[in-house]
């Protein structure tokens, strides 16, 4: 029997100092929020940690003085190994590496990192959204076929964060559980409990369309968004939650979740809705989608975007919207309101989000897609491709 | 050969208190601002005046004065013969009856007024929106077949122009040229000479899809006020075009102006784009979409409705986006972007306007309906039906 949460947070934390957790090395790839809320809470726990940053803006303090200031859930300030933009050094005999990206460039960094990975690392994409452990997988197979990589993938990241400038984060929220799978499933088996050793709210689950298609942010940001175009784009501020979101606009994205839910229902699956995710990861008691957005504490500080080009489109979409719209056209199940989003930011932003986006032409999902039941641990072999 | 515009608009003036204008009646059905402008309009050249109208809302100082207060293009106080709320006492003896409505309850009215009208009255939609007077025809042929009621309607409204409280209007602007036609086509011999010699900026065009299709209120209306959705709901105050259109969002209205167009095209037809239409209406000169709007000195001051229960939507969709939607799909020419906006403006509404909205399906196109060239007058027979 697997022990409670609070048994399991307990013990972890009592492994704050544990000396073995030094002799662990984490590899953050992405040094935005979610990377730096990592970075803290590791450190915390007394592993190593390198941190990758992307991009030069807001990163010289940090890199400086190798210190990451925490507000929020675990305050103080953080020692980090290493802050460097070298894939190569930082991922020198690290243990496990974090993709904390939005999940539009994961390929392109996997493309970029293959050629410095070891045998036996573990790869965890913090979220993975639709499909990105499948994606990362076959990548992977193609570029360092030799070596034995982990690759998972969580439904959301572990954290609700907002980046402090040049300096730190705010670490408003650590998520109750979320749902945690690697890809092929069987590899659950070899690394799930390492990984739920250092994160105990990760909930290992035994089929990876659990993570990939419980994608909650493509749900929320794209209609939020796009209903809130005409003031984004005069760069009116306003509270992304708590003024973005009205009656009217939930009932939207209560729309596009029953549409997800179909697409789930029909694979034979039992979905999680918004509001079931949102009562296990925030506790929420609400009934209405609408109360369910102004419940979440950690929601009402957050701001909205200051222009479209921003993760809430360019990641959700793509890697979210896009895929759902894919597998529901292959399934026969229609997604009138998800595409709605879709063609809408095709045009507003000038791309093609049907091509740049995950979908099951351009990425191979495994034969037994379809299967009906949750995966079963029958097999060790390489998975076999729906698509060629 | 015709007067140009000037002439014919001088003489017009010339009219303004001739004797024999007294004894033309109109019935104006609808005291917003587009039922006062005209009610200013005709009473500024001399003729009697009946309005009607549907709501006691900001109609209390024009009913117990029987005097509208103009601003703008009509500056002083006019007199109104009837300001009533009974349809039996407006229409008696009117020659004409100018609906100035939403298109949206155009079909209420006809309905309202069938048991008041009497042989030979003028019925002009203003506008028509798309396919007005084919459906009013349509009722007309029906309720009182054995009236000769002739119908026709403009492509748009002749005035841009605002409600002032209960006393007034503000006439920002007489468009220079607005298309209009009757329904059958035959029917402009008979009464097109009449309708221009009063509205000499009426452009009698010889065939009714070009004042049904051309309807540009739904290529724009929509598409801002869903964009702008989120502040809309919050009660933000803004500008409709100034402050709510971006080069993002005049991108989206391009793209729907581009699929109205290709379906006018599929008709064998020539389409007015936007751009023609604002050289021709508004006198623009520039290139851009964007740059059009913020030209159009007369939109400058308009500003966002306070809810999306507005003209903008529950007129412009199901009288505008949704025929032309349906015709689309008849001819085989995609509109995904216009079906966008009407599956977004179902969800945010609780409504479902591919139903209440005008299709091929509900009204009864006349059989000749996708023929390549403009009408000729080669029959003065009833037009036969296209489905039934």
């Amino acid at each position: 029997m697997q022990p409670n949460q609070n048994e399991k947070h307990n013990e972890n934390h009592n492994e704050n100092h544990n000396e073995n957790n030094k002799q662990i090395t984490f590899a953050i790839i992405g040094a935005g929020s979610g990377g730096r809320s990592f970075a803290v809470y590791l450190s915390n726990c007394g592993y190593k940690v390198n941190l990758v940053y992307r991009s030069k803006k807001n990163i010289t303090r940090i890199r400086k003085h190798k210190i990451i200031d925490s507000q929020g859930e675990i305050p103080g300030e953080f020692k980090i190994n290493m802050v460097t933009t070298s894939y190569r050094r930082a991922l020198k005999g690290a243990q496990a590496i974090l993709y904390v990206v939005p999940a539009s460039v994961q390929s392109s960094i996997t493309k970029q990192i293959a050629p410095f990975l070891e045998d036996g690392q573990i790869i965890v994409l913090n979220p993975g959204r639709t499909w990105g452990a499948i994606e990362t997988y076959n990548l992977l197979s193609k570029y360092c076929p030799d070596l034995e990589i982990y690759v998972g993938e969580t439904q959301t990241l572990l954290f609700t964060c907002r980046k402090q400038e040049d300096y730190g984060v705010n670490i408003l929220r650590i998520k109750e559980s979320i749902d945690c799978c690697f890809y092929p499933e069987n590899q659950n088996l070899i690394v799930g409990s390492f990984i739920t050793r250092i994160f105990p709210q990760f909930n290992m689950v035994n089929d990876i369309r659990i993570t990939s298609l419980n994608n909650m942010g493509a749900i929320i940001h794209p209609a939020v968004t796009l209903l809130n175009a005409g003031s984004i784009l005069r760069n009116e501020e306003f509270f992304f939650y708590q003024e973005g979101i009205s009656p009217e606009i939930t009932r939207l994205i209560e729309k596009i979740d029953s549409e997800r839910c179909h697409i789930i229902e029909a694979l034979g699956l039992e979905p999680i809705t918004f509001k079931e995710w949102a009562q296990t990861c925030y506790k929420c008691r609400s009934e209405s989608y609408y109360q369910i957005f102004l419940e979440i504490k950690s929601y009402q500080s957050i701001r909205a975007p200051q222009s479209l080009d921003v993760r809430y489109i360019t990641e959700d979409i793509p890697t979210g919207l896009v895929p759902l719209s894919s597998l529901g056209r292959y399934l026969n199940i229609s997604t009138p309101t998800i595409n709605a989003l879709i063609i809408l930011a095709n045009t507003l932003m000038k791309k093609n989000f049907w091509k740049i986006g995950r979908t099951i032409e351009n990425i191979k999902l495994p034969f037994n897609y379809r299967r009906s039941q949750n995966f079963q641990y029958m097999t060790m072999d390489r998975p076999k491709i729906l698509f060629e």
